[in-house]
């Protein structure tokens, strides 16, 4: 377990694994995971941003572009997982995040997920100026320049 | 096994069961069936009346009201479900639909599922006119009277 | 909003809407419901039964034979639903359990499942005796005679 | 639209978007792609190797342990979505599966997973030696060596 990188600023989401999210091995069906990221980011805004029902309620949303995951051990039944999420980078319109998932002092998995600002039709906008500022200060390092 | 009550017009609905439908216990969650009723509902009125996307379009929703199922087997990965649905009765604003789960010549469930139809907004409106009728001469009975 | 009748022994489960249980009607698909009358039951059992974790261990698994919903209004992503849930009753192998669920003091919809202890195999066993007493204890009316 | 590489042997698996499948932006919630790939690994092990079935009968399961996918497009309810599904690549005991997501002739998404042969127990276990042999004839290009 490596845990997020020096300089990172996480949240940590309590998620208690829930019957129906279990498959026939027995185990955590691995698409689970992907909602799990979802509440954790969500969480991670709670915490150092605004709920995301602010930026719903405008009509935006940061829509999911790329996701990766790497699973590592199975979850069960009414385990615990912790999800700790930082920012890895944000842009004019996109934001990088990172995440590792943890079971009793093990990691279960780590994920990393970007998206780009849409508004309702879908179309990509610049993320609000004043959550963008703060969004920077929390990132871990700069976004990439775009070539 | 009853089958649809004599004078239904049904449509069958065909489904496999996904490996991410079933759970720990090895069979599929009680969840799951409640979404093949909407595939089989919808199943239903793209052979007897409209493609729902049309009323969709149209913002116009079927939103459940009442929904009850009663669990006789199990089923299991890969299994296929055949999902007979028919319309019971119709008024106004509302429908109620039926539906008998079957797998391999046995009954698996048995449900209904009652409908109100409304706007973007949420609010109740009346089924057009033209599906109305439609759906008026399809039902199996006459709509019960409002006390 | 009724309340849970007099005398029933309730738990309260408080579930936070995500964003993936929001539909293309901006609402709460209605059968995300069914997993939230899980997590109460589920936290129900925490607090005036055992974790059900326990009975999992045993091979032992209340299997849902019957549901039934009613919906009276809609959430929305974000909003805190209260799950308010007690035992029915309790005979040798099923249960009956009841739900209210409620958003801003307001009744969202009105549910009850019906239960069958089941082991690996999906047979039927009688609930453990040490459970079943305490079951009892807890129920608010005698099971149904079966005829 | 880049399709897949020369020398490919695929499967199109076709999937229609139920509304439960949705999200309040009125699109395809990102989570249930992931559950499209397994759809579709499914149909091109049918297709091309062995029903699934077969495997999980005998207890061997593809646990994933690394996905990623880049969305490039939303869908919506009702759309059809086109799963172009290809073997990477096969080793010992696992595999790697790639993805091209289809819909109205532009590409809505790709994606990849990576899948170990596990046992009941989770355990890793070889590929049997005739499913091996199979699936490396229909292998795109060798397995990468391991360091």
């Amino acid at each position: 377990m490596n845990g997020p990188p020096d300089g990172a600023v996480v949240s940590i989401h309590r998620h208690r694994v829930a019957f129906f999210e279990t498959d026939a091995m027995g185990i955590v069906h691995h698409s689970n995971y992907v909602r799990h990221l979802e509440l954790a980011r969500i969480h991670w805004l709670d915490e150092h941003d605004q709920p995301y029902r602010i930026y719903a309620e405008q009509g935006l949303h940061y829509a999911t572009i790329h996701m990766e995951i790497d699973y590592h051990r199975s979850t069960g039944f009414d385990d615990t997982i912790e999800i700790v999420t930082w920012l890895d980078w944000v842009r004019g319109a996109s934001m990088h995040i990172e995440y590792e998932l943890v079971c009793d002092d093990a990691c279960v998995a780590t994920a990393a997920t970007t998206h780009a600002m849409v508004n309702r039709e879908g179309h990509v906008r610049r993320i609000p100026r004043d959550r963008a500022e703060n969004l920077k200060r929390l990132a871990l390092r700069p976004g990439p320049k775009i070539l």
